[in-house]
């Protein structure tokens, strides 16, 4: 690998050589000393480029968001209407890395087949998103929280741009985010059943919390 | 081909050859015919068998159930609480499913990464089950609702086997259904918005239709 960091071919060699150190080693396995090693650079350097792991990770894999980023900022504009507010982020970002040829469709696709991206996909979500929810949303439980918005957004992804299932694949994205917001809304602020509670044994009844 | 259907060699060379020419052509461009020719056989010896299209790539998927049989016995159980019986019913088939292999689960990794597989998944899905839901749901925009009851069922599916996102992945059973249920009771029997009632005008730039 080069040792010319400033170059644009010196940093694709990087980025490609940790892509493959983060596939091999997952996000928590990997450290930054560990892929400059690997990709023949000095640690200082991609501190330098990168700041961090995660946005080592986001560069690596050209991710359109960093949650680094996302997470604090939805959270900052409070709870009321947080579903339809991260909807309409993530529509608007998942059309354009569509549009760029969907590094984070990729993602999901590699995900679903290799063993090894799913464990990234994981790592890094639990880790980057779910660790960041926890810290910042004053609410119970907010890793399974996360995971069970990480769980729909998945879905909808998968329906709308890899199953292509129709009316989803090409409704408005107003129409999804009328039809999604609540959902997310409740997962993130909603009342939630607890894991150690065992709850009565009920039927939900039609509507129910949304 | 054989010529001995009886022999259940013979049995597992037809739903062979049936695959093959499902993922080579999709469901609606299948036919019993098609697929009688492709194997060598007389179509009287797959109705026989098999009875129709949809009972033949069931059990050439290895589908653990046939929306024929699931989609009419929720329904008839009425619309009160029927997010928690689809729930409970389709946990415990992928709890078996996923024992057993995983065909199911198969075939959602299939449909991320072939696109043969997401077209046969998305047009057997679009006429069996959302067919049926439709012909049977009394409410509006019945299509629409069951494709929002797949994102959300396929969301889960995926974080529950195929990334392995926990607390889902390892949760209880009942903690899902109690965190999904009212989800998928929205889905099917809420008020949703609709797609001719345009939304007030909004901008979600980028994106658009995919």
């Amino acid at each position: 690998m080069g040792r010319t960091p400033g170059s644009p071919a010196n940093r694709e060699a990087i980025l490609s050589a940790a892509k493959t150190y983060f596939e091999r080693h997952g996000y928590e396995g990997s450290t930054i000393r560990g892929i400059a090693d690997a990709a023949g650079v000095d640690p200082a350097l991609l501190y330098h480029y990168f700041g961090s792991k995660d946005q080592l990770l986001v560069a690596a894999l050209q991710l359109p968001v960093n949650p680094r980023d996302v997470v604090p900022e939805l959270l900052a504009g409070g709870l009321d209407g947080i579903g339809e507010r991260l909807l309409r982020r993530l529509l608007g970002v998942w059309g354009r890395d569509w549009a760029a040829g969907g590094p984070m469709i990729g993602l999901i696709r590699a995900s679903a087949t290799h063993d090894e991206a799913a464990r990234l996909a994981r790592e890094f979500f639990s880790r980057e998103v779910m660790g960041r929810v926890a810290e910042s949303l004053d609410m119970p439980q907010p890793r399974l929280r996360a995971a069970l918005v990480g769980s729909q957004l998945m879905g909808l992804a998968m329906a709308r741009f890899v199953i292509k299932l129709e009316p989803i694949a090409s409704a408005d994205p107003e129409l999804l985010i009328a039809c999604y917001a609540p959902t997310i809304q409740r997962y993130l602020t909603g009342p939630l059943p607890s894991d150690d509670r065992p709850l009565p044994p009920t039927r939900i009844g039609k509507g129910g919390h949304q």
